[in-house]
């Protein structure tokens, strides 16, 4: 018979995280319990432990976190019929309302209503077990672990901004920030055929990375002009899509300057200021498309089916594995170990500890 | 028999032009020669009368301005096989290469070895006759004046930028900045469809010509937020694309929080300084695509033909007429008179003012 | 107070129709009442009339048919928050279920769950009343008419016909077939901004009334070879896009040859058999892009904003008017007068015929 | 110092063929004389070997055939640029026009000036060397075989067959006829990201050949209905896009009920008959896109960079070399062997055959 108490992580207020048990969620009529295998720790999360906001997102009363999760359905709503109980699940966290003119269009990653783990006021996954609509739970094939269940989330991102970009084989890829979300981005740009992959970080440790999951070449913004390192490693190629993931903003503004005349720039990362200098003379005067990036939409089966695809492995980006009890030391990790840690992975449930 | 000199403007220098006697050009093999009826003062003909140079062009030696042309076909090169003498025809003044990777991919105006008529260092039309390869000269239907032939120049930057923003019925379209682009913008998007267009400017004569082109409500940037402006003046609908001409760094940085989540912003005034401060985590929170336009490309054709639409009418526009002896004078009030003058057109040939 | 029952037209089985009492139906929490004003009799209407059937829907019990309607909202159900009770409204005919793939994807017309107004086994609103999801009633503007609230219904096969062929400005335009869908497509490709159109029928009525809606030029099939007599009528222009709305065998496998090399074809009317002979090897020569169009989608609120366009008038299109009570005498118009009915639309209030 | 006479395969008249001694070409101002290291049979040289004529190309007059073509650039007209004494290239075997509306939009394989390749009145190159516009010479990285670079040509069809289709990750992708062009299609596919290959063909051999490519599974159209084998083989997917590439009239008349709703066909393999029964009432049900492919276009630099592809391998579909004396032969094997050859390649010059 099944336990009626589970662990999970709260979070009180900013720093101050706990472990303690709570009632294990009941699963509403169209949705399922699953037991989570593993979860990552994501950049917002360790954000809002550090700071107890993410702009208009405030902390307001103790929440859970943690929303790139896998796991095993282990009971049903009763109108649940697209999933099975034992079934190896990913969880899409972000379950928007269906019928807005966004829903409605196809972009549900824009819906004002969309409730979304692990930001204000929705609990996230830090936990032993968790709750999900059954619709946004997608069955991972055999050959796929949870890990990189898990780490569809993350993936989605990069994932969606190939869609945003159009990109596609004969592209020639810049991706500056090469932390979760660049390095994932690599995966992803493998998934849409690009064999001319670029990357740039100031970490040596990420730059090397990339290069061991397959880049042509890295740059370090740090050792002068990036388009002239560019073009040195690339024998003077031009780039025609850049994607941004650093968020920081001399990245930012930079840009512009390194596409090619009528190139394209997805913005994935999210600046720290809200005023970035950028020279919308030499944007105009090139024709350039810049497309912002807004997490992900209709990501997760197409990205599941793609980890077929014998390049790809996201696993590498795992740098270290927690259990539950070791959350506070795991987002610490997270937070201030960025030199040699890259992706932090909770296992809630004892047993799935390798 | 046909004389063998021609009047035309010369730009000697900044604020120094003359119009004096220089021979008539002789059409190359694939080359037309055209009489011109009229031809507009741009703004850039404007900023190298004034400056001398614009970004990276500078007038270097003397050169004729002028590139918004229409005239009739008075002679042929030997291969020219798609006009005739005598054909009424609108100018398209920029002649690409034809070979390089933007010319075969149909972006030619990103070609760079592209030939810009009054763009240094290659003449324009500000003359009586003027030689163009005849595959850039549009036929105007009986129905079609010299004037609007001309002006499809200028329209076919807002034409262009129609295309860029998938600009269609339905959408809700804000133009911000109402000179000649902006207010020909408001014909473009006619063109495409559009019915809820709306305006800002600074200029209350711009402003008031575009209630008269039939937009739906205007706004005046120094009077308040323009966003609350714009809500009031169209019953709390949202912006689906904005299309920026002005150019004023304000107006440019200001676009993002226009539009809606999702929405589109085509950006084709050039701001005189290169830094713009953009709020880039709000564009990436909306995921809002930017667009830049560079002049246009495969707009002839269809805005003329598009002429026939009976709601569209190009020579509201047109404010001023003088004939070519008058230039500089033409000039200085395309320059000076800003509150009362939109277009300006010029008349090389004395028969042709009426 | 209201009244209890309603008028309704009921066909028991084929051309055996008859209007009778029932009760007024209650709006579910989501669901408003609407006051029918006026409602066109489509030809699926006319087709269960005559046959019981459509292909694999078949009407196995009394169904109340008609789908292309508006009225006034006068009751609403209690989570109602779109609409307010007063409200003049077109009515969306179908419900898809929201949750598939299709319709996550934004292309809800193809949901394999929809409810469709009027296809057995659900009621139309050939009635008084009628209650409907109040997400797809529409509000219509003071100067919308009834009667062009309700021809949305049929204008709207032809505004998804021109997303679906990417129509725009500049296109040359051929619509084959001038019933009720192809007079209505003329109105959606003004909608589009297209200035060239032109159309072809076998009914001399039908022809003069495009030309009185404003297309430059028509064809009778039965005189001659159409593409020469296109060429005739349009002084050689080549078709960018045809629009097939006559599901004549003829003019479907006719189709391939008449447009460019590169064109499009978009298929709406239903060819009665279900091999029609098609020149693939023509089709894949000129590279052509053949598209189905099945009902519409996304359509609604952005033609009714499009009704504001000053050239549209959908109204030309009603030849004759009805009361409920003459339901019998309506659909045998529609069936037998091709010759000088179009559009036969029905006021089920008597008080709402003029 | 360089011969003035070389070896060339001479199509006299149906089956009538030999090689003799003829002048080798100079190359004009902006050509380049390669060197023919390999050169492939292809379906329409054999054609014209058996018939003389594809539909309305005719041979006419001697004409020597072949346009799958690499080899080492040899001597350069003048004004020559882009190419080097020396370079390894593939050859682009068509020649677009590069002024008139289709090559202006960037659609170049639908000129109606092209000069093809082996396309009466055109020679191809089946000779120990041949003249080239430079433009349309590709050179080949180091990695990349001769034969690779022969093969980019059968191979283009299939990569715009992915770009008509739109083809990407997450896509269910079946090929019908698995020749020359459908296992190439397979290697295309790959490029493009997409995992779930499907293939069918009724020779055994080809079915092999395509599963030792990376299909997920392949049927026989022979065996049963090939969708329930689609359903059995696959776990019960939906085919997203079906390429077309054995002409066969049934194949491509049951193209329509394999596909999902709103799924999209692409016809590359031409029927040879003119009428093909198709169900249109069933394509406009689904909303299907039938897409038409014409050759290719953009495909050379494309495809050449995504062979850095690991996955991707063209030389599987090599099934026999021959030396050009042999030519006569090697054509008949290609006519008559299909059960197990797949492509032929001819090698002009004797110290090239391995």
């Amino acid at each position: 018979m099944m336990k009626k108490q589970m662990k999970a992580a709260i979070l009180n207020k900013p720093k101050d995280i706990e472990v303690k048990q709570v009632p294990i969620p009941e699963p509403k009529r169209n949705e399922a319990l699953v037991k989570v295998h593993c979860i990552g720790v994501c950049g917002s999360d360790v954000h809002y432990y550090e700071h107890g906001r993410i702009g208009r997102y405030v902390v307001e009363k103790p929440i859970i976190l943690g929303h790139e999760v896998s796991g095993t359905v282990v009971q049903l709503g009763a109108e649940v019929k697209n999933i099975r109980i034992g079934d190896r699940v990913a969880i899409e966290p972000g379950i928007p309302c269906g019928e807005c003119a966004y829903c409605r269009s196809g972009r549900y990653n824009l819906c004002g209503a969309v409730e979304f783990m692990a930001t204000p006021p929705y609990d996230g996954a830090w936990a032993e077990y968790v709750t999900v609509n059954s619709e946004f739970l997608f069955k991972l094939p055999d050959h796929v672990s949870f890990e990189e269940g898990a780490l569809i989330e993350p993936l989605s991102v990069g994932f969606h901004a190939m869609r945003r970009g159009k990109v596609g084989p004969g592209d020639t890829l810049l991706i500056t920030g090469l932390g979760p979300i660049g390095l994932l981005a690599i995966e992803a740009a493998k998934m849409f055929g690009v064999t001319e992959i670029y990357g740039s970080d100031v970490v040596g440790f990420r730059r090397d990375l990339a290069l061991q999951m397959g880049v042509k070449g890295v740059m370090d913004p740090t050792k002068g002009d990036l388009l002239e390192q560019f073009r040195q490693v690339s024998g003077n190629k031009e780039i025609d899509v850049l994607i941004e993931t650093s968020g920081n903003v001399q990245a930012v503004s930079d840009t512009i300057r390194l596409v090619k005349r009528g190139g394209k720039i997805v913005y994935v990362g999210l600046p720290t200021v809200n005023q970035v200098p950028m020279d919308m003379t030499a944007m105009i005067d090139a024709e350039i498309d810049m497309l912002g990036v807004f997490r992900y939409v209709h990501t997760y089966a197409d990205a599941i089916q793609s980890l077929d695809h014998p390049l790809v492995d996201l696993t590498k980006v795992i740098t270290d594995q927690y259990s539950l009890d070791e959350i506070k030391k795991a987002v610490e990790v997270a937070l201030n170990e960025k030199e040699k840690s890259i992706k932090v992975m909770i296992y809630p449930n004892a047993e799935d500890i390798k």
